[in-house]
């Protein structure tokens, strides 16, 4: 049986960028069926958040599939909030899987710097639950993660240092990524002296507002990267209702699911991309992937475990923080960097990389989605 | 092989809801899980298309599995304009066909009332392409779908009052659906002396702006309403592209693939509903859906062959006209419809019917899905 794979990919810089967000998806669309070698495709699936807020633009599916000329095929957009791209990508595998479609463009986009920034926070929220006394009281993103932040280095006795390494390892990275948002070097004293946001976190912190898109062409083909696995999970959208804040669980059984169907676990995994929308999230995210033990995370930091020369290579691309993070491109974007390290052709090369993984967050932990991937002929 | 059934059915009433988008879609949502019997759920999809630009309320997947105590099972929202209902409910067949899930929850939801008309209409054109001189020109959906009914009279020879004569018949039926939005009887003088909105469609040939919200569980199962095939096409979103404006390929194309796979035609459907937006909608969609011969579906509604006594009673429940359009709620709405047909339970009962058509539109015709359903045992 022909496995599923990854068979082309693009990307659009991110950043702050003049073109419209259909101008974006379009960019990134053509390069990736160019590079898969134009196949027949039989249905477009759509990851983005904004469009309808933003842009005043939703069937990004139909608008896709038209303006690629791809003929009169199945479309739709998918909303998962900032998980948005990895679930669209995980309904084209899974009927690619089941012989409904041999060949599938998945795309993610998103326009923020359209607007003003109350304008994009107030929209953002819409990942939180609006009805509840959280969003009322004035509960942000930042705001959350910044209390986790605190939760975190009061429990397991990190320091403010270790969430500043996590951002410098990132930016360091984005300086080899030709596409990313930031790609100037930076210091430890930068991050922990930018401009505050939330308690402890700083602006350095934070992954920005930007403007991108990324695409891929997945087929059942016995070449290109080779899909392994899916894994996807829920949570609570409210803080209240989390037992622990340390934890994500939707993560954790995200990457449960998707290692015991690839019969793989952490210790294979050569190259990842994991949803560093702040520092501290790359932290748990490391230990609900099973990277480093629970309350270890910041030790891994800051022994080097996460980069080059360590144990395994996070967020070679430069991850959310320093790529830059337009939401619906992101679970896309990550899996291109992955296919790029298994190809042999990333920014930021993991020499001989032949399992990749991918994590993609939405909400606080509302959804996640966990990619396992394989290098061609491995 | 078990069959991908429906085991379970519900609906808030439509109209004007004191309710919040999450309120409607839980609300219906329970009703499916009691009426299915409470299965293990395996995942959500969610139907919505203006969540986040009207209630600030998006990840709508996430927060109805959490509110229903689903556990952390996948969900999402999928969005494909006015058929977002229509997706969501394929995606969700398709995997249970797949053997990826056993038993789904689909829900649709749209919350309009609770802004201006301006705001809801600026909202609604979200799904036609925003960047094009169509919209940027003021065209709106009654602008494109007034022009559609002056060609087809022209070109057709039909009149104003055969229209009417649709919106009619579906007043008359929603007068026996308790969650309609409508329920007083009206004429035709009535429908012809209505408030002009574009011409020559007048106030009663277009759908309201409603709340609302309908679900489904789906399992595979031999007992319930089974699903026979599902097919789904895409269209331009321009009008400048449409080769002719009588035409609404999607519809067709959609129509064709679900009776290839059902092994059915036109002639073994014995209750339909369909896409009225606009009377003239449902004028063309008997016409794709080959319940009347191109350019004679006036001559069928005059005869009374869409209703009762005649081929094949279209839009029971009182259609998008009457019984109301909470936009994501429409496609599971027509549904919900569909199933008691086939349970002999609907209002508007069609004595001994064993199989059912449900056809969503977005967009003009940027999408279109057409289900076929089967009688438990048939």
């Amino acid at each position: 049986m022909a496995h599923v794979s990854v068979t082309g990919t693009g990307r659009t810089a991110f950043g702050r960028r003049s073109e419209s967000i259909k101008a974006l998806l379009v960019e990134a669309s053509r390069q990736a069926l160019t590079a898969a070698g134009r196949p027949k495709i039989d249905a477009v699936f759509v990851g983005n958040f904004l469009g309808g807020a933003l842009s005043q633009q939703e069937i990004l599916g139909a608008i896709l599939a038209n303006e690629l000329g791809l003929g009169p095929i199945p479309a739709m957009k998918v909303e998962g909030a900032c998980a948005s791209g990895g679930i669209a990508f995980r309904q084209a595998y899974q009927l690619i899987k089941a012989g409904e479609y041999n060949a599938v463009l998945v795309a993610g986009v998103e326009k923020m710097t359209n607007v003003d920034t109350e304008t994009v926070t107030n929209a953002i929220n819409a990942a939180m639950d609006a009805e509840s006394n959280e969003s009322a009281t004035g509960l942000t993103f930042p705001g959350y993660f910044g209390a986790v932040a605190n939760r975190y280095i009061h429990e397991y006795g990190a320091q403010r240092k270790h969430l500043a390494m996590v951002a410098l390892k990132n930016r360091m990275y984005a300086q080899a990524n030709p596409i990313a948002q930031f790609q100037k070097a930076i210091s430890l004293e930068d991050v922990l002296t930018a401009r505050p946001v939330t308690d402890p976190l700083r602006l350095l912190d934070c992954s920005p507002i930007s403007d991108g898109a990324a695409a891929v062409v997945l087929q059942k083909s016995e070449s290109g990267v080779r899909v392994l696995s899916s894994g996807q999970a829920s949570g609570t959208p409210l803080m209240q209702e989390v037992g622990n804040l340390l934890r994500i669980e939707a993560t954790h059984r995200a990457a449960q699911q998707a290692y015991a169907q690839a019969g793989l676990g952490p210790e294979d995994v050569d190259a990842v991309e994991l949803h560093d929308c702040f520092s501290i999230t790359e932290l748990i995210a490391i230990e609900e992937l099973g990277f480093a033990d629970r309350g270890k995370g910041w030790e891994a930091v800051e022994q080097g475990l996460t980069q080059h020369g360590g144990n395994v290579p996070v967020n070679t691309s430069g991850g959310l923080l320093s790529k830059g993070h337009p939401i619906g491109a992101t679970g896309i974007a990550q899996i291109v960097q992955i296919a790029e390290q298994l190809n042999g052709i990333a920014c930021n090369q993991v020499d001989g990389a032949r399992i990749g993984l991918a994590q993609n967050l939405g909400g606080t932990g509302a959804y996640s989605v966990v990619h396992l991937f394989a290098k061609e002929g491995s």
